[in-house]
């Protein structure tokens, strides 16, 4: 069994050491004097703590970093994006997920829920550089266009990509929004997932226009009205955005135990209006963070977008005890890892997934709440290494063939550059 | 004379060489083959950029980071901060300075504008540290206290404070606001600005309450208005925040060339407003930006302070075409230099401030667009080297120096530990 021992950590401001055996955390003491396999020696200056989750995004779209900004979202997505997306081939996705899956382990992130193209691409990636990821497969079926897949190939599709996963690599079902899914075809894939006990993942509430169609096709349903109406909003179903909730949106999503993906950053920058973190709180909801795709942030940092997670809850609130730092912090790790099925914190029992920060780092200083430092100060320069599912897959800053991974992505942005 | 030459550098896209000669650029073009004192080789992996001038901050506060968050307004000051404040000597003062220069430095930031307490250790700290800096003496004068100085003690103690000053650093006059200095001192200050040549500094409409406080007070006006009248708007005064401004405000600041530092995270986090950017830039006013403390920050970055107003634009004005990249590096680059009475452009002729970061970088790739890369994407980990002055002041990612920095005000911060 593959061991690990973490020598003199901090953990909650002690110094100590934690033993983990295969993906578990098997003890945590004083002068553990284990045979380990390996050992990572972090004499008192690393901290450790439960790693980001992230709960939305679209990962190879890291290939479109910077290639449209600050434009309007019509001309955005008609003139730039899908041009630029209808140029992806599975090679690209692979080279791009690889490249975002690079830059999420850099900035202290064990876990992504996707949604792209070229799934089959997305889970060798995910394998291959030891990340867990929920690999959701997209789903289109405008009403009256032949993309609408029966339920029968919806089946097959999620079988096929599920034979023989990577160790922490999951299956989702990715219906894309109710603005580009048919309400035959939700059923479809709800049924589906229910029968192949896989994840459903949906935008959901983005923006005003979505919500008044909505309303307007759907008997006056807000979009959680209508997608409960139609099933799929149950327990684990992960809704991305949810910039738009009444009450109502948020009982429902209470009581049915969904998980929202809150993208502060997204939002902001496509003006789709700004998340009400302290009411989905309140109500008792299940709120995660997710950084939506490179081209509408422009990065995969789960660190930025805690601060900007606290910092938009203040603004929409007009209060400065709203978004607490510890609030967002959960939300960004063990709500995270609750939505991907893992057991996380530094306890023993717990899944091994660890991130190791350094304290003696400027943005580290003060020193007085590390994690207000996390949430509030900190960017990806303090990551020194990622534990994910008992496997180091960063250490001391750098992760395996990362080189290779950044000159193979800037090689397929040649196909995508204007002249 | 100093001499540098940084060879094989991406600028503008193109690879080349630059020759520093003293604290100027003095030529740009491929192979130049100088005897300099000292060479960068580049091996086009890294691209020259101007670097981020911060003109508003108060850098020893980053002793206090993360020691009192999410709190209101008034328990925070009055609990908190100035209970903290209250316990500074001279010699936390010269450690938290140099903690937060090198903070800066390590994100790109080679010039900061200060406003705080024993200002003669903030002179050494820049000077000792190579950086660019504005040290502001500051004024506190409430109506009826006893802290009003006299017109000839303000000349004599900015005199004193301006002997032997180290390249690249000024002095200051920073009146803190309208709100803690009374108008005849406020008269004072300008006065001596004027006679002495320094600039002026002042918090200027960071909160409604003090919008709404100067109307009751001064004759309804706006406290751009009230300081106009009293005289100290003028060229290249900085105006911090300027949260809730009027258009008539906005034209009386371009009209005197005053300058505008805008503080986005800090204004977020407190709950203060959000700046209108476009109407600023609409108005042709000199907008720049600043980190504030690291109290109400909680870092000194200006890379994320760039993201932070790019989106808080878009949020205010409901358009996401607000807020434009180039825009807002141009505020926190160039605009910020015109400020601080520099020269920037990485250009023959130029000071020689320059700015290596990284382009072989998870975060720079696509690498279709520079600048959107550098606003949106990057955070400190793509900043390789900082030129300031002529002067190499960071080398691949190290500051001479940094471990004991580090460690001096860790353990500084003792003294402020609640038990």
């Amino acid at each position: 069994m593959n061991t690990l021992l973490i020598k003199n950590v901090s953990l909650e401001g002690k110094i100590t050491d934690i033993l983990v055996e295969g993906n578990k955390i098997a003890r945590i003491g004083s002068g553990i004097a284990a045979d380990a396999g390996k050992t990572l020696q972090c004499n008192g200056h690393l901290a450790a703590v439960v790693p980001f989750y992230n709960t939305h995004t679209h990962t190879a779209m890291t290939l479109l970093r910077g290639y449209a900004d600050d434009l309007a979202l019509f001309t955005w997505l008609n003139e730039h994006i899908w041009p630029a997306e209808a140029k992806m081939d599975a090679a690209d996705i692979y080279a791009g997920t690889r490249l975002g899956i690079l830059e999420m382990i850099k900035s202290g992130c064990c876990f992504f829920n996707e949604m792209y193209w070229y799934s089959a691409e997305a889970v060798r990636a995910a394998g291959e550089m030891g990340v867990r990821a929920d690999i959701g497969l997209v789903h289109l079926a405008l009403p009256g266009s032949s993309t609408a897949r029966s339920i029968d190939k919806i089946r097959a599709d999620a079988l096929e990509l599920a034979k023989d996963l990577p160790a922490g690599v999951r299956i989702a079902l990715a219906p894309h929004a109710i603005y580009t899914v048919c309400e035959s075809s939700l059923r479809d894939v709800t049924a589906v997932a229910e029968e192949l006990k896989m994840p459903l993942h949906i935008h959901c509430s983005e923006t005003l226009r979505e919500v008044e169609d909505c309303r307007r096709e759907h008997n006056n349903m807000t979009p959680v009205e209508y997608l409960d109406s139609v099933g799929l909003i149950k327990e684990g179903t992960l809704l991305a955005h949810c910039v738009h909730l009444t009450d109502h949106d948020r009982k429902i999503i209470a009581k049915r135990k969904a998980v929202i993906s809150h993208c502060p950053v997204s939002n902001m920058k496509l003006c789709s209006g700004t998340f009400d973190l302290q009411a989905a709180l309140g109500a008792g909801c299940r709120v995660t963070i997710g950084t939506d795709g490179a081209s509408s942030n422009n990065n995969l940092s789960m660190m930025e977008e805690m601060k900007f997670a606290a910092l938009a809850a203040k603004l929409k609130s007009g209060d400065p005890t709203a978004g607490k730092d510890e609030d967002v912090f959960r939300c960004a790790t063990v709500n995270g890892a609750s939505y991907a099925g893992v057991n996380a914190g530094i306890a023993e029992g717990c899944d091994a997934d660890i991130l190791l920060v350094e304290l003696d780092h400027c943005r580290m200083v003060g020193d007085y709440n590390l994690i207000a430092n996390l949430v509030y100060s900190a960017d990806s320069s303090v990551v020194h290494s990622l534990i994910c599912n008992g496997r180091v897959i960063m250490e001391n800053h750098r992760v395996p063939g990362e080189e290779e991974i950044i000159s193979e992505a800037r090689r397929c942005c040649d196909k995508f550059r204007r002249s």
